[in-house]
């Protein structure tokens, strides 16, 4: 059996609310029992520092009586877990956050730490990171990884921010499901479409999606099909 | 002098035309004195295969009196090179066409073709690698090339089907402009927004632009500008 605790997030900010606003609770919930978040400010969106992104990330989580502290601000990865009751990685661009975790060389020991239980969380690019390989992200490849292979915490992949096509669009770049399609071509792993707002969240091999959103699941050589919130065992591992 | 002659198209298709249709008169100017095409079918829009993808290009070329063969109708990169008296890279998935490219080592060997004077046009993810890299790629990363360096044919990047921000939409995903700041943050290429109906067409050191757009240009740490169609000289080599 395993341990494992992952919130995986469509997005950190709805429309119209606050940053991590809309599902503050559920973050109570997910760490509790946890004193200090180790937070993952690799991805930094819009290029804002470590640092500024760490202080985005602690102001909310203190409101919910948490302590957090950059990864960055240890001199190793061994004080850095140590510190972790769990784990919070933000969105923003999903290469640059692979290129740092293989520069720091923390997919094996972070994987680790959270197959013996200590939770985890991820947005958006964060959430892309506990699939199968990021090759679903919908980012800019701004950066060259040295491999698309992500922590492999569940055994698919993610798909944040999900889109539906706009039938009025006009433009003729790809639709999200065109894209993902195109994936299957090459991949095998189901993809999660994971609307903005909606979450997955799993406990050792339960994964339930919640949030007020369906979920789009893209099988490889099937019909896409859509599952409820509550739904639980859509994606047994 | 470089004798270059390049046609960075940013899509094949615009809204209600079909397959190259908007663009088929300059595709007719531009190839003139050419006889035969070489067609470079490896992006797979949709997965479709490499002949289908070549019978969709030829079909159209053979309209507008050229030969079409697909590269890879040849035994070897030197039999296809040698046919080709110009070549055409549809669109599609960028990554696979630069892993591709890689495989087969074309990338050398195409460039000094393009260098020596054979008129190169790309649409789309053909567009991309002329490029310094694809790095400002909208495509999902579905595999992973050996690189993200491209052919190089000019000093900055492309982003095809460019699209400006909806000031309507509530979806928290990043726009365009922000990704491609984002991609300042860690290159200093300029990146030529494509519109799509707009082109690039280079011949030497002389680019113009052409369609019915103006084009986003972004130049690393400064305030993106928008350019005239018939514009030239904004982008000196």
């Amino acid at each position: 059996m395993s341990n494992k605790n992952i919130l995986i997030v469509s997005t950190s900010t709805v429309h119209g609310k606050g940053y991590l606003e809309y599902i503050q609770d559920e973050i109570s919930n997910f760490f509790e029992g946890c004193k200090n978040i180790l937070f993952i400010p690799f991805a930094r969106p819009g290029g804002i520092t470590w640092d500024e992104y760490t202080a985005i990330a602690r102001k909310k989580f203190e409101e919910l009586d948490f302590n957090v502290k950059g990864i960055h601000e240890f001199n190793n990865t061994e004080d850095a877990l140590a510190y972790a009751d769990g784990f919070f990685t933000g969105g923003g661009n999903t290469f640059e956050l692979v290129d740092q975790l293989y520069k720091h060389e923390l997919l094996n020991p972070l994987k680790a730490e959270i197959e013996n239980g200590k939770p985890y969380m991820g947005t958006s690019a964060g959430s892309n990171i506990t699939g199968v390989s990021v090759k679903t992200t919908n980012d800019m490849p701004i950066v060259y990884p040295p491999s698309f292979d992500a922590l492999g915490l569940v055994p698919f992949n993610i798909n944040p921010h999900y889109l539906d096509p706009d039938p009025n669009s006009k433009h003729m770049g790809e639709t999200r499901e065109t894209r993902i399609k195109e994936f299957h071509h090459y991949n095998s792993e189901t993809v999660v479409g994971l609307r903005e707002g909606s979450w997955l969240r799993v406990s050792g091999n339960y994964i339930e999606l919640r949030g007020p959103h369906t979920a789009r699941i893209f099988d490889a050589g099937q019909e896409p099909r859509e599952v409820e919130p509550g739904n639980v065992g859509f994606l047994l591992q």
